[in-house]
């Protein structure tokens, strides 16, 4: 088994924060992004969507997107339970995790891809008007997050889940991508420094 | 139990084909997107993110997100498995659903916001630029697709799952974006028959 992985990128760091607080250690190749090296034709030979990461397993068998890869090492290895228990706590895991990639990491991402010029190689035709028509949802969102927070440890309840390690990936995505949380949202900045404090987040 | 549903849009769409496919009946209450009830403050009581469809349990509890409502149901009412059974098959689903939904129907989405007129009022500001670089990306992805169909019925193996289900509402949203399958991707649009012809796709 060998997973591909990607660097700073925000989405192999949110597979390789869930696989750190499963405990679960893996073979491990880094795919330089800034040189291109996901395009490659050797890469697309494993991911023809040329994204990382990407999990091979020893029959050669590939499972790409990050979640996809975090839900099969659920599978094999239940605990601790990251996607939620019962339906209803798995529904509400998933609606968090949704709700964060939706309005969250997905808006960062246009407003990194269509503005930073690291991404202009990446991101052709890069469209500024875009990255600023979402600037003010990624404000709205937080500002609905901060108050859904009043009260409540994790995102989706008690217990820490998937969906705050793509909470932690998405806030930590805001700084280059030019975003800032503004400081009145109190319960938004205590989660955000709770969940940096955990040993997974430095992995 | 009371689920909000939203007509022809497609997310609410996939809910109902799910059901469909487990053979559940709820109590629905259409909530009117052309006449902008989504952004009503009666609705955004009971979700603050304004969008549909969204589940009310008799407890008061809400459940958001399409494929969040899907997963409460597939907990309770496992059979038809549509999310996969073993770790691999879960993976693979996993994978599958999310691939369409990045490549396929957000894209398809962002075309048809930003281009239609009816979205106007919906999409402030719409960017045509950021239409027409989601094109190209498209129809990249679908010829992908294409050549993975060759040779298996459904989108993640054998069997019918939800990312068929996502597949299916993907594609039937081009046509209100004025975008459409080329004729020479055969295993996409034998893929497409198969899945229109289900009885779950009137739903």
């Amino acid at each position: 088994m060998k997973l591909y992985d990607g660097g700073r990128a925000p989405n192999p760091r949110r597979t390789r924060i869930f696989l750190a607080e499963k405990g679960i250690k893996l073979p491990t190749q880094q795919i330089d992004l800034g040189a291109l090296e996901h395009m490659s034709a050797s890469y697309a030979a494993i991911n023809p969507l040329k994204r990382v990461p990407a999990l091979v397993l020893d029959d050669g068998t590939v499972i790409t997107e990050s979640i996809a890869i975090c839900r099969y090492f659920e599978a094999l290895q239940p605990e601790p339970a990251l996607f939620g228990r019962d339906a209803l706590e798995t529904a509400r895991v998933e609606m968090w995790n949704r709700r964060l990639e939706l309005h969250l990491l997905f808006p960062i991402s246009h407003v990194f891809r269509n503005t930073h010029p690291a991404m202009k190689a990446m991101e052709v035709p890069q469209v500024p008007a875009w990255a600023e028509a979402n600037k003010p949802r990624i404000l709205d969102f937080i500002g609905i997050v901060d108050r859904e927070l009043e009260g409540r440890p994790f995102i989706s309840g008690d217990n820490f889940t998937v969906a705050d390690i793509t909470g932690l990936i998405s806030l930590d995505f805001m700084k280059p991508a030019k975003l800032a949380v503004p400081d009145e949202l109190k319960n938004l900045k205590r989660w955000h420094a709770d969940l940096a404090a955990r040993p997974s987040a430095s992995a």
